[in-house]
């Protein structure tokens, strides 16, 4: 059953290999000075940065320079880019990279008019951003697909200090206004990127699947959009510039995270918390991460929720029944689901992250405790998961 | 693959039991006149008419009365329609029932400051909206699920006196404002119309479904919404209040035609086109008129898109395809389909709903054909497929 929610999702895309064209489209909108956010200077190398700077110089705009994003944004690097925005009167945020860009974007969008310390109001105490205060618009031309960030109002930050890594999810107030989305902007990005983008995405949406045991339009829908990626990702491995594949992969991504498939329904979260503990820890790819504790983490979990592992099996899978029991058929699924992971090639061992034993207290102390899964998990849960996860 | 698109759904949903209350949140962002659009009194029964207008009191609302709206619209009210929201300086259209009532509303929505015939205009000469005219904003209450209205720019108008059913697809500026969708306003629908919507769903699917030979994300979320479709409506039609597959179904009429799954990808519509021509001869009720058409189109265009066909049977009604030809696997996809549509009681026979031999010639003329599908459809295979369905 739907339960009862409000959809909205006012980001307008631009989808397809003369989509930065419509860039022009969008700057009249906005004021002279742009923020331009990018990350460690791949888009420098791959002539995306000369293109933007060309059509951003084309409108007259102002250049406020913010490059050097990490891969897993700090809280230091969201107070910098506060300050140039505050010193430069950004008008428009543009993120040109992957979700990290786009998340910090965010980030720093509900920070400059903010009287409070952001990471205090919107991270460790979850507050919304006020009704009152000025939200500087952004954009983004993604050249990385796996977060969703294109398309939703999230922000991931982490604090090294405190080894936290965690995301606010704004409101939609807080969505990118465009998105410029060309697939042939992702061929060059290195395969290990690559194919953790495609795990983030698939776990994006196995977070939101493994919850609820009522029938959902949602699920039915997920069950597409993974059969649709397992299908693309297999030919994108193995031929990175498919256009035809990287450009299902780029439109999965965005409905995975978008909030379309979560509406009127419960959903876990809880392997982008133990993803999190460890990528505040060692700083390794997000979807490397969640790579390395899924499977230890569904195993866990799949006696509490059979029917539904069952059906992921069945349906996403295809894995056939005739003779076995539910739980043969639910742990075939987990078996695909880890043939398919090794074909990509992915990190599934934590060590090779670079954890070592000596963290564990500190990641079962940092792993947020999420509620809508088919099992509440202990400590001692936690652990054994990652433990197995090593 | 998916080819380039624009896309851009600027509308806000309020979906669920209490979804009503949120027209108090709504109402403020708009002046004081609002045309209260509705159709043929079921509203006054069933009691939501009384809750609109307290709604609309409560908040200082001048209204507008424009009730009757018929099944299918008719130019004549839509000139009355523009000629009521002209006197009344309307600043907001609120439509309260089904598609023909959203449909009806967005386009009084574009003619009220068109300086043309908005027949001529929208319909006939497939004019867009000028740049510089204003649109009236419109805002939906849902009553009846089926036509994807809710989230669209759409809106099919009807000319008996030139024998005429034509859609106009208006852009992003004509998509209502926002729509209100609670499931158990559709409960009292009688079962004729309810089950008409249902099979109207599964066709806008099928529409954008049967088209083309690449490989699209898009196919497969349409499988995840017919599956959902499929097995919310087989409880439905025995238990009509069941809550759970009534949102279920609302939620995926909405999907099934506010543009996503169209996005980058060729569509057929070709038996909407040979649906609105019976219609337009006999008024019969939408979803009827595509039930009635569709097994003899589809059955004649199988064999030149008989993968798709075949995908359709294995992953939509789960044929097993053991020892079976790749036309034996299709046609067993379109039998199930069949069995299904007896199901729910649809009616699929053109005579039954009033269509005579000596209609056929004029069928034939008024039947606008189409490109995406897989046979451009000659007058002659127009008219083999009318007789088919008689």
């Amino acid at each position: 059953m739907l339960g009862n929610f409000i959809y909205s999702n006012p980001t307008k895309l631009y989808f397809g290999e003369d989509s930065l064209n419509y860039l022009n489209e969008e700057l009249p909108k906005y004021g002279k000075n742009v923020q331009l956010v990018y990350g460690g200077g791949s888009i420098k190398k791959n002539g995306i940065y000369d293109k933007v700077v060309e059509i951003l110089k084309a409108n007259n705009k102002e250049i406020i320079e913010d490059g050097g994003i990490m891969p897993n944004p700090t809280v230091e690097k969201l107070y910098e880019g506060v300050k140039l925005a505050r010193e430069g009167n950004a008008d428009l945020i543009l993120a040109v990279g992957g979700g990290s860009c786009c998340d910090y974007a965010k980030a720093v969008s509900v920070s400059v008019h903010c009287k409070e310390d952001p990471w205090e109001k919107y991270y460790m105490k979850f507050e919304d951003v006020d009704a009152g205060t000025e939200i500087i618009p952004v954009g983004c031309v993604l050249t990385m697909v796996g977060t969703g960030s294109e398309m939703n109002g999230g922000a991931v930050i982490t604090n090294h200090d405190s080894k936290l890594k965690i995301g606010h999810i704004f409101g939609d107030r807080v969505f990118p206004k465009f998105s410029i989305l060309n697939p042939a902007f992702t061929f060059s990005l290195p395969k290990y990127q690559m194919v953790a983008g495609f795990y983030d995405i698939l776990n994006h949406i196995t977070e939101q699947y493994f919850s609820g045991e009522d029938d959902s339009t949602s699920d039915y829908i997920m069950e597409g959009l993974m059969r649709s990626l397992i299908h693309s990702s297999r030919i994108a491995v193995k031929d990175p510039e498919n256009y035809e594949a990287r450009s299902n992969i780029m439109w999965t991504a965005t409905w995975a995270l978008n909030t379309l498939v979560a509406m009127g329904k419960s959903t876990d979260w809880m392997v982008h918390m133990l993803g999190q503990a460890v990528g505040a820890y060692t700083d390794a790819t997000h979807g490397m991460t969640l790579a390395a504790v899924s499977l230890p983490y569904y195993r866990h979990i799949m006696p509490y929720g059979l029917a539904k592992f069952r059906r992921f099996a069945e349906n996403v899978w295809d894995i056939s029944t005739q003779g076995k029991t539910e739980e043969e058929i639910a742990g075939e699924g987990l078996d695909a689901m880890e043939a398919w992971m090794k074909e990509l090639g992915l990190i599934m061992n934590l060590k090779k992250l670079g954890v070592t034993e000596d963290m564990m207290d500190g990641l079962v102390k940092a792993t947020l405790i999420m509620e809508g899964g088919y099992k509440v998990l202990s400590q001692e849960d936690v652990l054994k998961i990652l433990k197995k996860s090593m």
